[in-house]
């Protein structure tokens, strides 16, 4: 099934079904927001369905992605990882950083989570001397997961996955990575496109708790990166176990991949400025991209191997505050 | 003012005035939780603070600090700052890592907000081999500040001042710091003392941003630490400009001092067994003094110049999931 959230004037918005195709969409019958969704999951994703298999055959209004909010417009929890390999290794050159040692663990830091930006909504940030990057995501959301799941479990709780663009500062990035504390001011609220899915309707992409499908993006109206979301070291069911080793992860838990990034970069591009500095700077002993300047646009979509965008695109603009 | 919140049934429980001296309580009017008032201080506060007036003139009931829950059981946001030079310094021993290179900037984490304990609530952990310790510290909780606000400007947005225990796993912590990405497993629910104050009841003891009187830790009935909470190298207000450097903070955003310390730890003793830790490898060459056991019990307590309570005790074991 897919769900989006629209503006009703409150902070959470109102929970819609979307038909499969993205063109209409109806509010949903039995729960009002996703986070009461989520809360209940197991009671209320019936007739969620339903209200689902019925928009499907007809009926509704039509749906415009980018008049949507976040599919979840705020969160209680959100937990970031990155676990696409050749994402890492690349930083590592931009910042000339020594490998990150993670004892074979899962990288993960926690994030502001108070909003997500709408896929359309202008993203104010505060300087372009910060270095203004996007990153391109895959994220599920879970329901409540008892402290202590291992994986076999964790995955039942993946409930929904998204697409998210984690918004970056690199100037600020390493600072506040050296300290070990993470990141605070490096890591600005984050964008979501405007559908979020059930595993099932990603069928066979959806495989070992990863999405095996590309996710385009587009920088100002080029193509930039197209890298798969298979290739992640730890799938989204590891990421759930870690993030729930010593605490209960709240229903309404957003956890993310990290920057999509494939070891065949040269050719499928990348999901963040970021990478391609760092290919530049192997290939040319410098980087030569320059990040965000305000008003400059970023497009990321994903599309199903039946040709339909899976959640809707995320299209917004960099701006002033 | 004295606020805290008892338990009713919901997660955000229901909003009370507390005497000065805790020993009575009644229902806030104007508003049912601490959340609300928050997002709407400036109009709520005068209501709240004659309800606070009313009760110190006599009524209500009698108020019982250990069954309230958290002043905030849950937050949108809590970012711990590590403003005490001295424990910096002492983990730097303990963790045997270089210093901490700031950039100049105060040290901050994003941690798990969702949950507050309560002042008196079991607090389960998974093992007792990851090194279990409390930090006593002190926290601020902020009403909404813009993106970009200055430290002159973030003080006034100093609604409350709360004591925080932020519970750490230690042998997990510098696996997580070396990552860069900040703390996940090592850094579960805090709890909150059951009061929160207004920065005026402190008087004179609310000097610069910070809060200028000890904090008493007792770890099974034996005293720990009597550390002073106005050694802070960042003031809370600049905690808050740090924090809102790239976000609009939330209201209901809680930034903690990071763990009570002084540099004459010898004399006032310690707010963390990791500090103590690494006190005895300073001086003896290994740390004698081991974590927390299942069953163990930590109270913290601050008391005013007048031998007041002020925000009440945490007083919570600590056990086996």
């Amino acid at each position: 099934m897919k769900l989006a959230t629209l503006p009703n004037g409150t902070p959470d918005g109102r929970l819609h079904v979307v038909t499969r195709d993205l063109t209409r969409c109806a509010p949903a019958q039995a729960v009002t927001t996703l986070q009461a969704a989520l809360e209940n999951w197991v009671a209320v994703a019936p007739a969620l369905e339903r209200d689902y298999a019925a928009l499907n055959a007809g009926g509704g209004s039509p749906f415009q992605p980018l008049a949507a909010l976040a599919p979840l417009p705020r969160a209680w929890q959100w937990l970031d990882g990155s676990a696409f390999d050749s994402h890492g290794d690349l930083m590592q050159k931009v910042f000339n950083t020594a490998p990150v040692d993670t004892g074979g663990k899962p990288l993960m830091y926690q994030g502001v989570s108070n909003v997500f930006l709408a896929p359309a909504q202008d993203v104010r940030m505060p300087s372009t001397d910060d270095g203004i990057d996007f990153e391109g995501e895959f994220g599920i959301i879970t329901d409540a997961v008892p402290m202590g799941t291992p994986a076999s479990r964790a995955r039942a709780h993946i409930r929904l996955i998204v697409q998210i663009n984690d918004w970056s500062l690199r100037r600020l990035a390493p600072i506040e990575m050296k300290t070990g504390f993470g990141w605070v001011q490096a890591k600005p609220a984050c964008s979501m496109a405007p559908v979020a899915v059930t595993p099932d309707e990603l069928g066979p992409a959806w495989r070992d708790a990863r999405v095996d499908l590309p996710l385009l993006v587009d920088w100002n109206g080029e193509r930039f990166g197209a890298a798969n979301g298979y290739a992640m070291s730890a799938g989204f069911d590891e990421l759930v176990a870690h993030a729930a080793y010593s605490r209960d992860l709240v229903a309404g838990t957003v956890i993310g991949s990290g920057t999509v990034s494939n070891p065949n970069y040269r050719e499928v591009g990348s999901s963040c400025i970021a990478e391609r500095r760092g290919i530049e700077l192997a290939d040319q002993g410098e980087p030569t991209t320059p990040f965000m300047a305000y008003g400059d646009r970023i497009r990321m979509e994903v599309f199903g191997t039946d040709g339909q965008s899976v959640f809707g695109p995320i299209d917004q603009a960099v701006v002033r505050p």
